[in-house]
């Protein structure tokens, strides 16, 4: 049976209060939510600790295209219903709570309930500059895997979408990715030196 | 200036009440919505005539990959603010006035006034897969205009995000596109014979 896999940001908290913000895959299980963090894990570990996390829905792929390359610091608002923030660009929001978690060496699967959810700002529709960024930050993600060619077809093919549909917000968050990309072939090619 | 464009669903009435459902490019550009319908277009039709349309906002992609493929049937809603329609598995509509039509002989510019806005139920985060059916109802659109082996590495590349994060909707409408693919393929075999 195939699964719908959305991607999401989950924001979590450690201890102290200090904030994570973390892209994820997340799925919809009857009323539950599934996350299934790689380890090691920030979001698992405060997921762990104190037992809450928020998915955040987001159209502004700066924070996808920004986690990857080293940007986490992101605004956030408290929620209400849980000791939690969510993002302050979030269209919506679900605060979580978890049930189970079920261990994995790789990857753990936990077991959300939601407790509350809410909605800040309207959806406007697909945008497929939007998308070719979500396919961009994976793309950066993988980058030491992945030959030369192969980075620099995929690029230039969603680069098209970017040039048609794009606005201010996909071309800086696109700006990020092509630093990262020529920064890896830079750092390949010294060490081919 | 990058001017940002969403891929959303347009829903208009002929005068004799029969509903038209049409994916198109939308602008917000200050409080107005901008549509360029190509001509010759039932859509623009419509608009010139009833002077009203309905943007809706939608994540089932089985409407994008249908109406490339001939599927013009979609179950719709009446919305109370104009004499229009929005289609019911609108995340949330935006019904429209027309304010002026700046004529062109290819495509026409709609400013289009925001009458009322709402929203039917949550956006869930963006999906790999939906944005892979968004490519590829845009390159079957396209397909008369490409070469065989463009088209086959397209999808090829396509089907990564359709196998990793699709749903039943989403392989649906994956699937309708593959058969138009395979189509063309035989009647531009057939064509050479």
């Amino acid at each position: 049976m195939p699964e719908l896999i959305h991607e999401t940001v989950v924001t979590t908290c450690a201890p102290d209060g200090r904030v994570h913000v973390a892209p994820m895959g997340a799925r919809y299980v009857g009323d539950e939510v599934v996350l299934m963090p790689f380890r090691p894990s920030t979001t698992l570990a405060n997921i762990e600790t104190t037992g809450v996390a928020v998915l955040n829905l987001v159209t502004d792929v700066r924070v996808f295209a920004g986690c990857i390359t080293g940007r986490h610091d992101w605004a956030t608002v408290a929620v209400p219903e849980i000791v939690g923030v969510r993002l302050a660009c979030a269209l919506g929001h679900v605060s979580l709570r978890l049930v189970e978690c079920i261990d994995d060496a790789q990857r753990p699967k936990l077991r959300l309930a939601r407790v509350a959810q809410a909605q800040h700002a309207p959806f406007k529709g697909f945008n497929r500059a939007q998308a070719a960024v979500i396919e961009g930050a994976i793309l950066v993600s993988r980058l030491h895997l992945l030959p030369a060619e192969k980075i620099d077809a995929e690029m230039r093919y969603l680069q098209i979408a970017i040039d048609k549909t794009a606005g201010p917000a996909e071309l800086e968050a696109w700006r990020w990715l092509q630093e990262a990309v020529t920064q890896h072939a830079q750092a390949r090619a010294e060490a081919l030196r």
